[in-house]
């Protein structure tokens, strides 16, 4: 039963919610401050980076949405308010205060992101009068502007929505994202922001964004740099009407389909816009023990600078793929070991496997797009990793970001 | 007591060696096969990648390894023998029965190494030829043309000698490694050979190079990368004369101090020489609460491919090295961090230091070589990870080394 409809739009599609962005003067001509606020209050679910250095404002976020309600959050791009120590959290802090008071909601309601530059303390008399003006703009149809304000090294803004029949109840869940580079592990390095009109219980909802994160954030890499400002947070205000939704009972199987359609589109729109990328990855993994194996082994694939410079250049070196699923930790047979690219078989038993074609699989590796499977040979667990060739862009972008 | 001198030389500084180096056919201009023996029967002690996946010829050294003693070493570039199945394994033996008929030695006397491309079976028809050839040629002075012909992406040959009285006796302690790329954990991706003419019995010499490769080859990275390949070998066949070192007796602390020397030298000079490397970089680590959570967060730090492509860039963007470290798992107090560029303080209490200059350290940067030193505030433990940066260079070796 597909019940899903995918639409045009992003953090306001769902009803209930206003978004605006404005320049405030962190960068010189983007928009650079964006803010959303929902009209009710909402629950709010949020994940964050495993990093043991976080952003002041990360640690704001993780404290606020225990308490399970929030109706606000205002992000900055240019600047990520981390390593910034007593003076980020107070300037944390005021962002809140400050959005809270511009859109007419409570302090600690407001939730608060930040990215871009790490250490670098924020010019927050800009940010002052940037969270007025934005507060003013406020409109409906304003979550594409901010999906654009909330982007770094980005070349495309990362929008995605659906509408699902969740129990006879319309409910529509949206969301943004920004990542780029400094992608990967636990909650892939980016932030990430979903809203729905579906009304969910606080503990349902962060239940159900930790799961869809985990088909999705936690699949995903660039470059196996985690970030110390992740944050993928989720607003419910249930504008939609009906009872809450709740897990096992009516809808709520769509509801969830739903959210882990939006957190996967918004995922994979982050590798596709990878810093650099030429190509899209997908790395999966057959026959490992158990799914944590399976995982290990595709993220050590999906890392590897030996091959992803391989995807880059076109050249399919399998070998590449063996030694990193070697060294992955995960449990397998070298003697059983299968690789194949997009269904071709490349190695059987552990060796290149008979009538594979060199030229066929370079074709294979010259498309934007392909699969690589490997089989461990040693269980019936699976998992995938999504990830993007390692280009001379990524080098240029990444060898001048801060000066 | 320094009473170590550094000498001109490699494989065949120490008394008692011979070696030559041939092309045979597997790499179109280059010497591709190198054989090493010892005129008498010699102590022998090895250490080999930990990947899962390991090559055939990593197999047979293992077992003969074992067994501690050798007299021969044989070793091809330009083809990994990895990947290569039940034929490999042949392959391997092959290359060890050749090699042993030819230098008038058992065949379990011979290790072999093989480096190069992944899953293509060695053409043992020209490998024969060549084992013949280079028999023939076995010369006291030809370390210098073992070490290139040993060499794949690698720019320069790498060796190292030195002579020290260890208790009376001139021991003589020479090597020769390649490297270049697939450069990571424990025993970096390489092949390393030393030779000594003291008398040290198996065990010990096993011990000693544990020791010795871990304050060296297991400190270096290049990219991350493991290959199935890794190998380093020693030899002590007795040449020198006198009684066997041993641990705690006369001689032994100069002696260890040699390997030590020889084996820090070559993993640096496979540092310097790291593909597309453009500059060395040195990350200490101190103030862990053990050293090896030291070493893991040096290298996090080494390995980060944001903190190798800003170093390439001359863009000291410290943010990254915080990054890195807080996500390698390392304790760590962020509110106790501090960083230093070849002693000038960067950050401290976690934030920018008081009276950092971005120009000086920027300045730090763009020198061929520099310091990173990193204090984790918990503890007293230290260690330290060698690396490079990330330049295009290295995207373009490794964009098209198969193909």
């Amino acid at each position: 039963m597909q019940t899903e409809t995918r639409e045009v739009g992003g953090v306001t599609f769902a009803r209930g919610y206003r978004a605006a962005a404005v320049n405030c003067g962190i960068r010189s001509r983007r928009n650079d401050l964006a803010l959303l606020v929902s009209d009710g209050p909402a629950s709010a679910a949020g994940l964050f980076t495993t990093n043991r250095v976080q952003a002041a404002p990360v640690k704001l976020c993780r404290e606020r949405v225990a308490r399970g309600v929030a109706r606000a959050i205002v992000v900055n791009s240019g600047n990520a308010n981390a390593c910034t120590g007593s003076r980020g959290a107070a300037d944390a802090e005021r962002m809140a205060a400050l959005a809270a008071r511009a859109a007419g909601v409570a302090p600690e309601e407001v939730l608060v992101c930040s990215t871009g530059t790490i250490g670098i303390p924020l010019p927050i008399d800009r940010i002052e009068a940037g969270i007025a003006a934005a507060a003013a703009a406020l409109r409906p149809d304003g979550g594409s502007m901010a999906a654009a304000a909330i982007l770094t090294t980005d070349t495309a803004a990362k929008e995605c929505a659906v509408e699902v029949d969740a129990g006879g109840v319309k409910a529509r869940v949206g969301g943004m994202a920004k990542g780029a580079g400094m992608i990967d592990p636990c909650l892939a390095t980016m932030l990430a922001f979903l809203t729905t009109d579906a009304k969910v219980r606080p503990a349902a909802l962060q239940a159900l964004l930790a799961e869809a994160a985990d088909l999705s954030f936690n699949r995903i890499t660039i470059d196996g740099d985690q970030s110390t400002n992740d944050t993928l947070l989720m607003l419910a205000n249930g504008a939609a009407g009906g009872e809450a939704l709740e897990p096992g009972g009516s809808g709520w199987e769509a509801f969830s389909g739903a959210v882990q359609s939006v957190c996967r589109s918004l995922a994979l729109q982050i590798v596709r816009d990878g810093e650099g990328a030429t190509k899209f990855v997908t790395v999966r993994v057959r026959g490992a023990v158990s799914r944590s194996d399976a995982r290990r082994a595709a993220k050590a694939v999906a890392n590897s600078l030996l091959c992803k410079t391989a995807w880059f250049g076109g050249d399919p070196n399998w070998g590449r793929i063996l030694a990193a699923v070697g060294r992955s930790g995960a449990a397998l047979d070298p003697d059983r070991v299968t690789i194949a690219f997009d269904g071709q078989a490349v190695v059987s038993g552990g060796c290149l496997a008979d009538g594979a074609s060199l030229a066929e699989l370079a074709r294979i590796y010259a498309q934007p797009e392909f699969v690589v499977e490997v089989g461990l040979g040693v269980g019936a667990a699976e998992d995938e990793a999504y990830t993007c060739d390692c280009s001379y862009d990524y080098v240029k972008i990444n060898a001048s970001y801060m000066t």
